[in-house]
């Protein structure tokens, strides 16, 4: 399962977002078995537009991941800081790396 | 480096596409040292809506993917059916995979 986050962040608050998503995706990676890849970033020249691109293992490990209590952290001390969030629901055409992704 | 591809294709040659895209990111991977990810996806609910997640070793990498055969024929042969192209320069906030990415 792969999916796209688009988020726009308050560019007041942009420094405590992104270290709140940064410690948020090492720990989402290390501690859920279900959560292959957060891959997080943020664009050049329009710094407050996030992208997070990511892969679950399946749709369970989604609905696993939501309740998860660092992702509750995650949503409540950054509700304030996110202006809008589009999610969408991709299906994948390649996922080539270098490191291959676990089935 | 991390970049990212939004295109849209021609949805009459969207499986031809599809088919280019995955061969293309399968050799990148497998033959060039600095091309670490490819990752294509296609949006559920528009399907002709692509984007891909690059990351290369550095620009170094990315120069030399340019001009690669491989590269040089996904272009040409898909030429005909991107409709738009549009590339995201991007800055990493979290790169965390079950795999490491490779330094």
């Amino acid at each position: 399962m792969v999916r796209i986050a688009k988020l726009q962040i308050d560019s007041a608050q942009l420094e405590s977002y992104k270290a709140a998503l940064k410690e948020h995706a090492e720990t989402a990676v290390r501690v859920e078995p279900g959560v292959i890849t957060l891959y997080a970033v943020y664009e050049k020249n329009n710094p407050t537009h996030v992208t997070v691109f990511e892969i679950y293992a399946n749709t369970e490990a989604y609905q696993s991941h939501l309740k998860a209590p660092h992702f509750l952290k995650y949503k409540t001390s950054t509700k304030e800081m996110v202006k809008s969030l589009e999610l969408i629901e991709t299906v994948p055409i390649a996922l080539e790396g270098k490191s291959k992704i676990p089935n």
